[in-house]
């Protein structure tokens, strides 16, 4: 049985699950945190980043290259567009995803209040997670409002992929933290991320998450 | 006609180029800097990152997404192994050469001997560069060391690939900034970058760069 390195409540880790969850495919999970520099962990993952995945001596320390390499194991149900130019646009919202809205959430706001302040019950300095909140955040959902479908959960082709999925798990890390999209200031990217998270894929997995954070009030 | 907007001696640059040679994809070339924050270049590149594809109304800004599309567009002459695990494992190293090699290369080695001393006459923090040759380099090249294959150019599945194009375009970055692979000490990798940089689709790119920038006394 493969196995997922990564804790559930990365943003990461999440994406590749909800593919695993789409395609079908079993696999055994362990909770490792982001930055384990273990001589094991670091044999595997030299960044010291997750998710990993491992399959016998396949090992591949990075979500994005995960979710190609199990498109291409097993092609079906797809979650990239056939069409070349919307497979181009999906790696994209992809991309923007993971290297424009992951630090501007994760850090700052996520690992603030939900890990240092939730999980090990230390003091955080809530004025610096405020500020992020004004200051970090708007130039993205700026972007991706202009960017965002009126309606459906797919951002490119009319279909849903990994574009979604990697913007969606974003936000649901933004959530757990206790924020949200105004939907006054960005009506399309507020009604796109609901929708997103509806997605009958993306339901149980922040369901059972909420809970074990203890979120779920 | 597409245009690449992106300078040449851009590592992520010359990797898209590598791939338009393979597959013979001809292209308007646009020389733009990194961190070109016009309106109109953050319209088509939102985190003012080059390179950036353009074909009528698709635009890609992100050097992975380019070649992926590129290769969807026309798959043949491949740039990416077919094997599932083989494609796998390509991708995470035109991964670790993208966030591992280019960070410990770019900023501190390349961008200061070569852009602000050599293009910009300007003075350097000479002692800060040497520093990062000594601290930045040996943990990405003990790694590479460790992976790259004992003949041949290619580090995945005995075929020349874009992780061969990833890896090698930023030594090419490495050596236009006066340094090299200490034979020495890494043995295998400074023979595999000599390899595929004498590969007929990066050799003749190199001499031109190194033309254009007055490297090649």
């Amino acid at each position: 049985m493969p196995i997922l390195h990564g804790a559930s409540a990365s943003p990461f880790v999440r994406k590749v699950r909800i593919v695993l969850a789409i395609k079908g495919i079993d696999y055994d999970h362990e909770q490792v945190m982001p930055g384990t520099t273990t001589p094991e962990y670091l044999e595997k993952s030299p960044l010291a980043k997750i998710p990993c995945w491992e399959d016998g001596d396949l090992v591949l320390p990075d979500s994005s290259v995960i979710v190609a390499y199990l498109e291409k194991l097993q092609p079906e149900p797809a979650v990239y567009p056939s069409d070349p130019a919307d497979y181009g646009r999906a790696l994209w919202y992809e991309e923007y995803a993971d290297t424009a809205c992951a630090p501007a959430i994760g850090p700052k706001i996520f690992f603030q209040r939900v890990v240092i302040k939730g999980l090990m019950g230390k003091e955080i300095d809530e004025a610096a997670v405020e500020k992020a909140v004004a200051e970090d955040l708007p130039p993205v959902f700026d972007y991706l409002e202009g960017q965002v479908p009126e309606t459906g959960d797919a951002i490119v082709g009319g279909k849903f992929s990994i574009a979604d999925i990697a913007i969606g798990t974003e936000f649901v890390n933004l959530h757990h933290a206790g924020e949200s999209v105004d939907a006054n200031r960005w009506p399309k990217l507020a009604a796109y991320v609901e929708r997103v998270h509806a997605n009958p894929h993306f339901a149980p997995i922040i369901a059972a998450e909420k809970k074990s954070l203890g979120l779920d009030s």
